[in-house]
């Protein structure tokens, strides 16, 4: 990789699904990087609020003397400096980059705050209703697999792509999620396209060594529950 | 331009600051293009609930048989398919690129809100509060401005790039908002890079002709401003 691969640092969290996309993109490009871990459940380490002064979040992407935040902007950055490195992570088509870029936002700002929130709700209701969101949107994602993967394995065709990574990195939280409620969300007979994609995401090497253990995750994701509920009361 | 130019298509409203976007990069680029105006305070048209029925908002970008919803989209759409028209949108560098990329999202996601918020608030201290988070927004770019434009013209350097484009369009908005709040949000002795760059921007050829009046925008504000009044009055 020559110089390009020299001093890259990612600042994150073992439980963070938006962490995950650096390090897939790494190691789906043969970059040897440090891991450095920020214990979310604690303060914010100095280096975290220095890195990332605006939004004060993992994952922080370093390389040389730069330093960048949001997990999306980190893929592209990372795609664009390696670009030499196969796979490349962003479709060549400009099209087929739109509508990747376009999924991939609807990923994070609509389809993940309804995930987030059948953890943060307060009634049985405020998470059916969560829940119900999930699914739609899990709906309009196995519809756009079929579109995009054209009968190949992954969303990116034949390799891990953009959306692959940004929608993947959610998929041991969703397995988190199914165990909590007792649903299954991404089946056999609801997704079959997904279904058989997560398999092969999960188990993929690039990803499998990175992603956490779902017990655990799990376990996780019980103080984090306790943690915004707290938040919530004290708002009241 | 060759084949590329051909059926180019902009769906937008004339008071929306992210239909600015598409066009000021089109007419930054030499492309010609065909606006569609949409009637925003009425019904949706059934081309934007056909073309953007994920978000149903505008602008949407037609360019032969594919249609792209979402402004940042569309504005790396259109650097890439029209790639060797000068000006390039995006820079060169790669981290030059990702740092665009997350003053832009961060213009959109944070200080946009603020801006909004101001004109829904129902209460004079929401109004203040809200109001205080769009100065707050305005000093970080100020701030920016200097480290991007290196002294030079634009965000961009000499040229007219993604952030100028993506924060400019809101700057007769900001206007709007002065004048209901008998406030100077971008001033000489507040924010004086922004407030000589604001001038440029406007004034620039591929810019002046598309910005909307600012007392006809006002008076559209207004309508939008009871429109969301009692839009919250309706779920109390």
């Amino acid at each position: 990789m020559g110089d390009s691969s020299n001093n890259v640092k990612v600042l994150g969290s073992w439980a963070s699904p938006f962490v995950l996309r650096p390090r897939i993109a790494l190691h789906l490009k043969s970059v040897n990087y440090e891991y450095i871990e920020e214990n979310l459940l604690e303060g914010k380490s100095e280096l975290l609020l220095k890195s990332n002064p605006v939004y004060k979040k993992v994952p922080v992407f370093f390389h040389c003397d730069n330093s960048i935040p949001e997990s999306l902007i980190i893929l592209q950055y990372i795609d664009e400096v390696w670009s030499s490195a196969a796979p490349s992570i962003l479709p060549s088509d400009p099209y087929e980059r739109a509508v990747s870029r376009f999924w991939a936002a609807y990923v994070d700002d609509k389809w993940f705050p309804a995930l987030k929130a059948t953890l943060a709700a307060e009634t049985e209701d405020a998470k059916k209703a969560a829940l119900a969101q999930v699914e739609e949107g899990l709906a309009l994602l196995e519809e756009e697999y079929g579109k995009l993967s054209k009968g190949k394995p992954f969303f990116g065709g034949d390799q891990i792509g953009y959306l692959d990574i940004v929608f993947g990195c959610f998929l041991v939280w969703i397995q988190v999620i199914e165990k909590f409620n007792e649903v299954k969300l991404i089946a056999e007979d609801k997704t079959p396209g997904l279904f058989q994609w997560a398999d092969r995401f999960c188990s993929h090497v690039a990803v499998k060594d990175v992603l956490p253990d779902v017990d655990e995750l799990a376990q996780w994701g019980l103080k984090l529950r306790a943690k915004i509920l707290k938040a919530k009361a004290t708002l009241k």
